[in-house]
């Protein structure tokens, strides 16, 4: 039998973080290529406690079927959110639902939104989980350089204008993947006259905003969004656990109205039991205080990383300081070949993720690779800066 | 803003059964239109036992990021299983990958076989969770009438010959939903020889198989797949929660690859602590002496329903008497407006679901519709068949 793949998957491989996480399940390996949270960040006590409790007084609930929408009472607590904490005005016409992690969301908005060959804009480089759902539902994507403080502005007017189908407009504002950059409020408000000048709605991916370690904290999109352009995406993944697959979405409803049936395809509802310790851990915890005991474990790794190596790289070798998230973006000296590097750091056992897994097309020429602090350990996270800070002096 | 919504999912409208489950939340309403399973089935202590053990042994398994494919043991548990208990034989050429509930299933495997115009021939009628995610994935549906013993092979064959680009054939061949028909052994040897001989693929959709009441076990058509032409998609719903969302398919490797990457697209991995208690329940139980006992609770709750149906309406109301599952169809007099009878129903307080849901096309013509024994409770199935009843002797 010969399996004729459907058109939209045919050309899609397997994508080179997942294969490099599974190369890395090799002990041996200091790994820079996760996307991970820290376990150490894990509240595991306390999700424990709530699981009891869960299952002590409604097991029926956590167990039976439920409503594709989401979990009631984790939609009103993050719609309270959403406006008391992360500063989004309550518009009559926005509604949140619960997704099986915000990748999920990208899947389901895209395919209400995108046909085959409709343009998706993304910042270059991009999330690889986003990019791929745009390439499974056919779209062209093209890509807008990525400055220190966002997108390049101009060039962006101009994919727009060139590109008449172009459906949204995908923006990692804060802390991007794999660039480390934030969006400034500046260009956060010209990417917003934009999307509305140009009739485009905008996908505002947000798993990385509560994990802020220096700089000023920089209003979402969405707070902005009066004309009902932006669908916003957040997680637990960073903040509670990965594990769990719970995010959501939030965004006009009558856009989620076509949403909630293309869920009810994919997978009926998100895993009731994880929603609804979302949602005690909300209730039962100061977020705020959460955040602060994180922010302050992933500073300190954050620090540590970019301390080794800027003692230890060649200055040649240039990378950015992000003020918060999981990722820093490391750019070998122009003409470098990039994948060799990373092929020669692999056989010293230190694993980093290609740059080229994050361009528009496979082909697109980069120099640099993303690395991860928030999974090594602290001294794995020195030695590892050493062989590589090493072969940067050797090779350039 | 206006939002445009793609082609593929512009047609699509909420699936009545959510709707109607929504309506049922209205507690005066006795509702034979779920298809949950009863909640008395779920082994609540032991799920309650298996998660406190997995949070004292392996939190961080349980919280962190896992891979596409699923818990490697419960990978493991779920192909022998499939070979010792489910009678498949081991073949070189198939895998075995877990998904967020056997829906998840049909959902990348479309992905990944259909094409916009594309055919999947289906059983008239079916699922309407699966005709939905054909129908959004662009797909033509073309029913073909189901028999007491299955689909009607001649009309299959027409259906194969007139349709070229047919990529697969849909069959719940036990204890159908929404027909409670099991498909005889003889039929299932004919389809796979007719997916065969017209080299299309076909998805075995089995949620309901552990649940037999009575009548002959009936060898899967998956333990007939010499050629590797057969999707099996498998489900922990109706035997031990559908609120954790955990299924499995079982399908050649070389398809899987294809559905991994559509799976990363979609919710990365199904959440990783559900596929833990499902591992270790099948692991510390004796799956024969559980469904043993879901079999005893279910056979009572159709012997009553069927009994009473019996008592109380009028013969020329017909229903098939299922040997198992969840399900029972019932079809009033040709010519009856069977809409307005469910509309009556409603008024009157109990709920059952139009057959036109499960029909190919909304205008199809259908004198059906699906009840549900598993929910109510023996009290709300002998007052709700009283009033259903009564309804059809004053109305035919």
């Amino acid at each position: 039998m010969k399996y004729e793949i459907s058109n939209r998957m045919s050309g899609l491989q397997p994508s080179a973080i997942r294969e490099i996480l599974k190369a890395t399940q090799d002990p041996k390996i200091i790994s820079f290529a996760a996307g991970n949270p820290s376990s150490d960040a894990f509240p595991v006590q306390k999700i424990k406690k709530i699981t009891d409790d869960i299952f002590e007084q409604d097991p029926i609930g956590a167990l039976q079927y439920s409503v594709t929408e989401g979990y009631t009472p984790l939609r009103e607590t993050m719609k309270d959110l959403m406006h008391s904490y992360y500063g989004v005005p309550k518009r009559d016409f926005d509604e949140l639902i619960i997704v099986s992690g915000a990748q999920q969301g990208i899947e389901l908005t895209t395919k209400c939104l995108v046909n085959e060959g409709d343009t998706v804009i993304c910042e270059a480089p991009s999330f690889i989980g986003a990019l791929n759902t745009f390439r499974s539902y056919g779209a062209k994507l093209v890509g807008v350089e990525l400055e220190d403080d966002g997108m390049n502005i101009e060039k962006l007017e101009e994919a727009l204008k060139t590109n008449k189908n172009a459906r949204f407009i995908y923006v990692i504002p804060n802390f991007q993947n794999p660039s480390g950059i934030t969006t400034s409020l500046e260009k956060r408000k010209a990417i917003y006259e934009l999307a509305k000048k140009y009739s485009v709605m905008i996908m505002e991916d947000n798993p990385y905003g509560d994990l802020r370690y220096s700089g000023e904290y920089v209003p979402s999109i969405k707070s902005m969004d009066t004309d009902g352009l932006v669908i916003y995406l957040g997680s637990f993944s960073k903040i509670l656990s990965p594990g769990m697959r719970v995010g959501y979405v939030m965004a006009p409803r009558e856009l989620l109205q076509k949403v909630i049936v293309a869920k009810q395809c994919s997978d009926v509802h998100t895993t009731i039991l994880q929603q609804m310790i979302c949602d005690r851990f909300l209730k039962e915890n100061d977020l705020s205080e959460h955040v602060a005991m994180l922010r302050d474990m992933y500073r300190k790794k954050s620090a540590l990383m970019i301390g080794e190596m800027e003692k230890q790289f060649n200055p040649k070798v240039t990378f950015t300081r992000p003020q918060g998230g999981l990722f820093l973006w490391c750019t070998l000296p122009e003409g470098a070949d990039m994948m060799d590097f990373c092929r020669k750091a692999v056989s010293q056992n230190v694993a980093v993720v290609p740059g080229n897994a994050f361009t528009m097309y496979d082909t697109d020429v980069t120099y640099s690779f993303r690395m991860n602090f928030s999974t090594p350990s602290d001294e794995q996270i020195v030695k590892g800066i050493e062989i590589l800070g090493k072969m940067t002096r050797e090779l350039f």
